[in-house]
């Protein structure tokens, strides 16, 4: 299903000659990519995953792939993008910009404990920290310029109630200057699909798409709430102060970090519900839509507006 | 006995927080260093080599280190130098340049078969292209212009047949034009000891503080030399040709060099012959001197002299 571009092993053969990492043995479609088509492939060298990016082009690539790679070198378990011969990172497989990858061991945890939330947050921070002197720069495509051209777009599909919403909470983040908090490479992304998990070890941190240069504390209220969040749409404080802890003692979060915090947490909630509307109302062609809840994250919005106490830092 | 420097669990701890690897979980030193203090250390990332240098320089460092690098992102398994936060790879920990490098898997193979020989073939072959595009140069400081040096210095140590053999295999080899060979980036060292096998795949290739510039095919000779030869000083056939046929699938070896290869045997026997009579007569201080047979490259030296015939390519 979500193999968009077929690949066989003999082109991965005559495509591997690039490459000094020994002789194919597996070459296997993985169906879970929702944007670009990703294969298992291992050789007499090890494991890797192959991927053809059916969305980005080659001039967009080089800032996520070399990033991973930045991150890679400082002990980062996130992917590390194997050169070819001449030392480039990306060419052509059957048309699609393509790339490999090391495979990471670990899976995801669905119900994560404390103990996996304070993995987190020491990860994240060590990402943030990692990151400070990565070179490139990324807007966040996301951020609020997209908010401000999404909300009218999407205002005439939501009953009255959550376009008011919607409206005096994009009204809100308009005031605030998110500019003057610590900025840095964000993830962008890090919700539990993205963490693999050996145990209590995380073994491998993926997908980094969503990555852009943003304010860092906006991050960690993005991973906060996937993570130590409720099905219900409630904060488990357990989680979250394990959560925020680690992160703390790895990156010390500042006064205004601290000041800003209720707000951030609003905005990673109403970013996340923006983007569940878009993939409801405006799915991409080619897109598998998940079907997804977006109430959950308008539910997690209008309990951080009515629980302020309980939010602080 | 081989931990020349001690590092204490505090100084680790401290000097880990230039880096983004986690938390100290385990410090233990390794007693197998000749000429470096090396540490298994842990964190809550994964496992590591930490090495502190006791005789290379800040300023000679960065050849091999950069080398490791620039090897493992092309997928071959040798140690990635792990950066600090600030992007380098070196600083000095108890006033010694260290670095921290990724611990491979395995364990070396005492008594190869030819299905071993087979992959060090191979991924010799894969490091020489992946050398290709490594842009620093290192010369060999085991070549030539030093068993020139070499060659009087240790002939009063030795007994007149031995004396006759190697001031005439010097005359040979200076005649030789080795140059005229293809060049790149040797490993200078492939010693069964220096290659990690889990069952019969490579998880390892280390111990880089050899590599140099020079013909490939001197490395290829050295190698064999090793993996391919048995206890009596005699060529394994079957070894041989599985060790060569694997190399020259990935690296086809041209006409000169099969012409060059009788020479180059002898070059390398030759060479390593040098280097234990080096060890033996010559010892550095704090060297630990293995009692290493430096008879036996004499006499596989007078082997190769003697079979001209077994040892085309």
């Amino acid at each position: 299903m979500s193999v968009f571009t077929p690949v066989t092993e003999e082109q991965a053969r005559s495509w591997l000659k690039n490459y000094t990492l020994g002789q194919l043995t597996k070459l296997e479609g993985i169906s879970d990519g929702i944007e670009n088509t990703n294969f298992f492939l291992s050789t007499t060298h090890g494991e890797y995953v192959l991927t053809l990016f059916e969305k980005l082009s080659i001039a967009e690539l080089p800032f996520y792939i070399q990033l991973m790679a930045h991150l890679a070198h400082r002990g980062i378990p996130c992917p590390l993008p194997i050169e070819k011969i001449d030392g480039k990172h990306l060419s052509e497989l059957n048309g699609k910009p393509a790339c490999i990858v090391t495979k990471l061991t670990g899976k995801p945890v669905r119900d994560p404990t404390s103990a996996h939330c304070g993995e987190v947050g020491e990860m994240l921070a060590e990402m943030h920290l990692a990151g400070t002197s990565y070179p490139a720069r990324m807007e966040n495509w996301r951020g609020k310029p997209w908010w401000k051209k999404f909300v009218p777009e999407v205002l005439p599909h939501l009953p009255a109630d959550e376009a008011k919403l919607i409206t005096d909470e994009l009204a809100f983040h308009t005031a605030q200057d998110y500019f003057s908090l610590p900025q840095g490479i964000i993830h962008g992304d890090l919700f539990r699909d993205n963490v693999l998990f050996t145990g209590d070890r995380i073994g491998g941190v993926i997908d980094f798409y969503f990555a852009c240069n943003e304010a860092l504390l906006f991050d960690v209220a993005i991973t906060l709430n996937d993570w130590c969040v409720n099905a219900d749409a409630t904060l488990d404080k357990e989680r979250a102060s394990s959560f925020i802890t680690a992160y703390h003692a790895v990156r010390p979060l500042t006064d205004i970090e601290r000041r800003a915090w209720p707000a951030i947490l609003r905005a990673a909630a109403f970013r996340s519900w923006l983007g569940r509307l878009g993939y409801t109302y405006f799915p991409q062609p080619g897109e598998i839509t998940h079907t997804k809840d977006h109430g959950h994250f308008r539910r997690l919005l209008e309990h951080y507006i009515h629980n302020t106490n309980e939010i602080k830092l």
